[in-house]
């Protein structure tokens, strides 16, 4: 547990920084981002470095005690390399190349870009590699960010024809693998195949997909170049990645799987302005964000590094790139960097240390106003630093890993295939993966996020929202868990090629789930359909609704399942064989709480009743507690000695940390 | 009446299609259509055959008793072909050519596909042309699909100076005919001329107008050299285009002159989804179908089809291509069939015989699934083969063609012109026309539905919605046939050349209504105005509401016209003279059901007032019912033995049948 | 005081042109605006001019006693010099140049068109620059109409690149203006410079703000070309250019400098249902228009106006352009004609003559139908002239020239900025400015629009909307004027190079109100803050809210300004320090007019209540009123005898008009 922060020295006089980094060291903050974006100051006229100033920078915030976590500065190529090489800018949909201007304007398969990168990537490293401040690393900046994933260049194409011969080898085997005889689709040759874009109507599918998964792919390329230069010239030294919540354009997992460090970049209020959430829900939780949101993406990340996961920029105050920007109440930093801390991360680093006063996030607040005082977030961020000297003093598996009982699988191809193929068009993975997550977290429950080829030993709980593809292995690898599973709708529909499964859904887990999906219907947003549980005691009251969704199922195996609720017309809606549980639709989330409830009953998990506000995670021995809500919440049943911060009253925006041994 | 199927044998193992004749005979189906989308099988390499396996799948079909509709392939040209010729891609109105990778990429003025289509209908034309096994022909598929009507290449740039000179001969003409004086946007020869898109502000209207009328006459040409083409090569087989509901982007007349069989492909779910309906009526009908859209295009395709109108496609389950995509309720394949033949269809053909596990439509049902198991729309089909035999047993004239004493005249021109120049932003023709079409049925009337230089003779009440351009001979056309006739508002208001006409609307109309529009209004959604009967008991109360839009009617001719309604500003609302009926708006629902009902009095018709879910069609001596509702809804007066199907209850989803001289 | 009318005889049969202008002088015009859009038929072959129609149409005007405003065509770029100079036509932010077809197709920068406007100028400034019956002029039509003041041609982006160069001297300078260390944005000369567009995410906002700066200046060096040409030819006669209602892409001001006449089109239905007014609020005035719409532009114009301003066209019935178009209620062409000369008008002219059966606008009104009857907007204006010869009788001062005691300080480029730099979705600049307009004619207060530089002496009360950029000077001279001043939130806010005031905002103005905003937050739509007087009676009492944003205030100088209403969470929601007061942000209307009326009487001005529908204005000796509202307003204490038109009961559309001093 430790605080860090994001410094660009570039854009403050130099006479400025040695007051900076005495006051940061003063604040509590152990480490300091730096140089993502400095690349024109770098290298200011091609082949020429500008290495004095970044020397002078760095070796002053190391003679503070200060770790700098020093970046490439890719994610923001000059003006003269744009113009020596056009062919680094992306190419939108539209088939225009995107112009230089603001950041990320360079195409993953370009190889003038791989070049200059490695380039750039080297000088730097070569440098700093082994200076005695720099402590770890950061790759480029937000991958994906401004949707840079996809591009429809040239080159782009000339790469995916390359991937597309390497997966299928034959074009008879691709041909075969997509289906392309409908509407005369086939290809001769890999050479005729171009990118899925400008069609009369939607592109082949299983194209579509294999384009996203080919520049998911660049992406996780592209990456590993910077990572093995870096790790050649600065041995020891973590590497990570900034990861941008909820841009999913390629799969993290496959970034992460090169890095050392999984970190995040959390902005609660942008986020809630800026996701799938209704009018309402942005309103009810406007000045403290969503209270699973932050949760559930430290859970995503914890999951897929090596080392601790961090939060590499924490939102310190109002941002400037949501539709609209509100300020965070008072209490919501300090309470989102220990929800960090409780999730498992190493460090909470704030995004930025001042405020600047110009460009395109002039508005975006940092620990300082622009006019070089300290903020509402500098002063939380303070206090937060001292309370991390009570906790770790008192507590010597404060920073323990965490493992929890209950595993939530998440997929990123799960959201492209629903993107590309809805058959509803608000078919959102992400949002029912979440929905599934705070229900589990109401509940009072600490959940795993894990990938779909994860180790699933350990757990009792295996919860799978919808998801479409699934490894060969996978229902073997649940059943051996001895977990109870929960599958939502959808899972199992298509195979790895995007075709209904030869003996249709949910395709392979009918070795463990022997269903037969022989239909489907999407609900438009003002359609539900009432459900009953079969046990009710009243079968007359409707105990929920349906939305969005719902999968017609019968089986051939006679008795095979249980059915435990139905559609009011009847058919199943929510069936359980053993173990294993099918969701035949998505609920409102009264009943998915209910069933989520029962099931973790069967598992042998206990289950609060948080309501929508509170939320509690478990570290080591400590138990902590956040409050989102506006009225105070009381703990019952803990000791006042117990406690390492706050008391058994937790104050609106307020947290309680006691030790579960207390 | 019989029942056919689209079928894809293409798509499947060889080993298959035996069985699949097999079954489909044994389910009652009797006609099968092939090969729409099978061109890159029938000419896998540019100029070389494949004709072998479509020789094996046309014998096997036949020998199982199934007469085949073959397709040209028209609407699918492979990519080698593309390759060889790009300029065959449409180019959409951002100036970009639409790529391949879905189907339809074909601009209908493009030299190069017309002379491709040429060959590749001579060579199926020429094999299969007087193959004992196929008795129809299909040419291309729907027309208008995707929007792929108007294309804006320098060939269709090329072809519509050629269309100008043919009809304005010189540039005067058609700078007079537009009126291009006004911005100075007079042309001093045709070759100046461009299509008229890009520009700063909105278009000249004559000259989109003209544009659309081009492009839907290049569609008509194409598909007149498909047709000449199989005449020439398999004499007496009827040729038939399947239309899509709703792609008004042609006139379908014009391309119906053409054919035999005018067949129309009906989505009851899929349209009701993706048409205009708000979503409180999407969600009130959505696993029905509006009561009145299946029917109102079997009337439109009736009324221009030789041979009886056929369903090429009859939706069989959910489909994929709505943004949500509702299961039929149990019943509803069987109604909407014989919805179809109450109309006077001759086959009703599903979609497809089997759900494709593979590409863009694995999501749409089939009559079984992709398994291959019989599906609920199966059942129901097979359902239907037994009825029809039953039906037709016993009644000699089942079969018998319809003639209406209502008409409804409907028009292409009048879609385009309004969407080119709406003067009210939703001023939606279609929809209007369906209202019209929707309060006359309720009604219990039958209805045809011509177009505007139909016979109008023997026609008791004639209803004309919204057309803003009449022909010169309409008026005594209208008179002659001795009808009451109905105008809704902006009838006449313009000009052929999209001008005002210099009497003011309605123009050519003001020899049988001797009025003159000297104002319009146009209001938006959130605007209603009140409207009261003038012979209304209480002249206090409102009678109903004008929406939309407002005439401002006066006359030069004292006493020339009635006024039967007034808005609540005075000004009339509905006028009559003698038979002729002018509505100066449009009204809601129950206004207009209720001045439908006293004029089809007035025309010595009898009404019914059948609520919203229950239909009525006569055809030949027998009546049918049909229940889109909720309730049974029970029939009186009908004697018991009447009944062929059915009895005097008609369940929801139901029908029944009955000898109306029983 | 006086009538005109737009006519365009190039649209009518010669043979109409005498009766025309004979009629226009019979019912009361004086003067005729001509040829606006004629440039294909005074020029319809490159180089060759026909003179003779437009000679003839002159003298014939000038024969019926007509003084004629002669316009120069440059709006319709014929298609023959399109043809020959392609580089004419814009190019839109996709990059494509808009086409030929419409009008405006012109880019301000391009040189041909440059010099081919210096040439058509010249030809029809030495032809008619002494005509007897030419009076005035006017340059163009309606510059930034259909958003074209902006172009991303290379030749704009070549201009734009002098343009910086000339402002900023050094790319250094720029770099550091601008802050494009930011993301690594450094320019190395002014030729890597482009136009903002394309980027990746938002371009950079100070580049954005220039880049609409520099179009705007070229906006007026095209306009003062033109000036310069027809002063050189037609010595004497004033030049007018006729400006639209909120087409604010360039800066007014700037323009009518290098004027005589500031002219505007004012079309109150259309720019009701088309500007930023919400749906009930375009139904309550639906066809009448927004009882303060008119008015506003009207005080905007008057105030940039050397002469007299005039409305150069003014709706006479419903228009085409809009969304929808509802015809004007009987009374309001009157009401509107009269308003305009009670604001100051020295010339109401309609458009247009005669509607036009043809082309785009066939539908819209004119003073007489396509069939040349006069219509109810002829008659209204009829009425307007008798009227005027009634009032110029009786009262000297009529057109007297007005000037307020309250100001409201209006700015072009606050628009610009906060399009482009919101923080707040919709933050909407002349919404706002409109709003505190508005609130201040609900106060019966008569309100100059002036600049913000200009001459503040003898204003009793200044009101500032939120003004981000304020001159150096601006705090002296508020101060010097001795006036209560006014300041909406965000005032201050940024430099004129767009970034944050290194001493926070207010900026430049913290010498006369001492504040510092040290955090600002933008509020969702659905989203509001309860605030609360402080000397409120019941301080447990909501006084209103705020909405869309909050400057969140504080102060080094305790004691430097009084809190006279605060936020529900306590922060200053108004402030006040001396005669200057700070607004933190935009309130309900109730509280607005509250807080504004208390603000009036410390100034020393009376203030009225009239509600949302009456209107009040004073000219000379004359009081006019105006009812939009659906009921008679009665006036208290007024002399009968007073009134020159009217009386004291003013019936709704009605006006009464009455000498002060009576």
């Amino acid at each position: 547990m430790r605080l860090g922060v994001c410094y660009y020295p570039e854009h403050w006089p130099e006479s400025m920084w040695e007051d900076d980094a005495r006051r940061m060291k003063a604040l509590g903050i152990e480490q300091v981002r730096i140089a993502e974006f400095a690349w024109s100051r770098i290298e200011p006229t091609p082949g020429e470095y500008d290495w004095g100033w970044l020397d002078r920078a760095i070796d002053l915030l190391g003679d503070a005690g200060l770790q700098v976590v020093m970046c490439t500065p890719t994610a923001t190529p000059p003006k003269w390399l744009i113009d020596r090489h056009p062919d680094i800018l992306p190419v939108g949909a539209d088939g225009r190349p995107r112009a230089f201007g603001s950041r990320r304007h360079y195409d993953f398969s370009s190889p003038s870009y791989f070049a200059a990168s490695q380039k750039i990537c080297t000088a730097i490293a070569e440098r700093y590699g082994k200076h005695p401040a720099v402590a770890y690393w950061q790759t480029d900046n937000e991958f994906g960010c401004h949707h840079t994933v996809v591009s429809y260049s040239s080159a782009a194409v000339e790469r995916f024809r390359e991937w597309l011969k390497a997966r299928y080898q034959t074009v008879d085997a691709l041909n075969r693998a997509w289906g392309t005889v409908f509407w005369s689709m086939e290809y001769r040759g890999f050479d005729e195949i171009d990118a899925p874009v400008a069609t009369v109507t939607e592109a082949h599918p299983s194209h579509r997909l294999d384009y996203r998964r080919f520049a998911s792919d660049e992406v996780a390329r592209y990456n590993r170049m910077q990572v093995e230069i870096i790790r050649a010239h600065s041995p020891g030294r973590p590497v990570a990645h900034n990861f941008m919540q909820l841009f999913t354009e390629f799969d993290h997992y496959k970034v992460a799987a090169d890095l050392d460090v999984a970190s995040w970049d959390s902005y609660p209020l942008g986020a809630l302005e800026e996701q799938w959430f209704a009018p309402d829900i942005k309103a009810r939780w406007l000045r403290s964000g969503h209270p699973d949101f932050a949760s559930f993406n430290h859970d995503v990340y914890r999951g897929m590094s090596k080392l601790p996961f961090w939060v590499m920029e924490q939102q310190p105050g109002p941002v400037n790139w949501a539709l609209w920007n509100p300020a965070p109440l008072p209490g919501m930093v300090r309470l989102w960097s220990w929800e960090a801390f409780a999730h498992g991360a190493g460090c909470v680093s704030y995004f930025r240390w001042r405020q600047a006063p110009f460009a395109q996030e002039q508005m975006h607040a940092g620990l300082n106003t622009p006019d070089n005082r300290l903020d509402v977030g500098g002063n939380e961020a303070a206090q937060v630093a001292n309370e991390i000297r009570t906790v770790l003093a008192a507590n010597a598996d404060a920073n323990a890993a965490i493992r929890s009982k209950v595993a939530l699988v998440y997929d990123y191809e799960a959201k492209w295939l629903f993107e590309i193929h809805p058959q509803g068009a608000d078919f959102h993975y992400p949002r029912f993966a979440f929905e599934y997550y705070s229900a589990l977290r109401a509940l009072g429950l600490d959940v795993d996020v894990v990938p779909v080829d994860a180790p699933l030993d350990g757990y009792r709980l295996i919860v799978v929202p919808p998801l479409p593809v699934v490894p060969d292995d996978f229902a073997a690898r649940l059943a051996r868990s001895g977990a109870h599973v929960v599958f939502g709708p959808r899972t199992g529909s298509k195979t790895h090629d995007l075709q209904i499964p030869a003996n249709l859904p949910p395709g392979a887990l009918t070795s463990v789930l022997p269903l037969r999906v022989w239909r489907v219907e999407s609900m438009r947003p003002n359609v539900t359909e009432a459900v009953r549980l079969t046990d009710s005691n009243d079968p007359s009251v409707d105990d929920g609704f349906a939305r969005h969704w719902r999968d017609f199922i019968d089986s051939d195996a006679a008795g095979s399942f249980d059915v435990r609720a139905r559609f009011a017309d009847g058919h199943p809606a929510y069936v359980q064989s053993g173990a294993f549980h099918y969701l035949a639709s998505l609920f409102d989330d009264a009943l998915m709480m209910r069933l989520f409830s029962r099931i973790a009953q069967q598992a042998g998990l206990d289950t609060l009743s948080l309501g929508e506000s509170v939320r509690i995670s478990r570290r080591g021995a400590l138990t902590y507690v956040f409050n989102y809500g506006d009225d105070a919440h009381t703990l019952g049943e803990v000791d006042d000695k117990a406690f390492v911060i706050g008391s058994r009253v937790v104050e609106p925006q307020g947290i309680a940390v006691y030790r579960s041994n207390g």
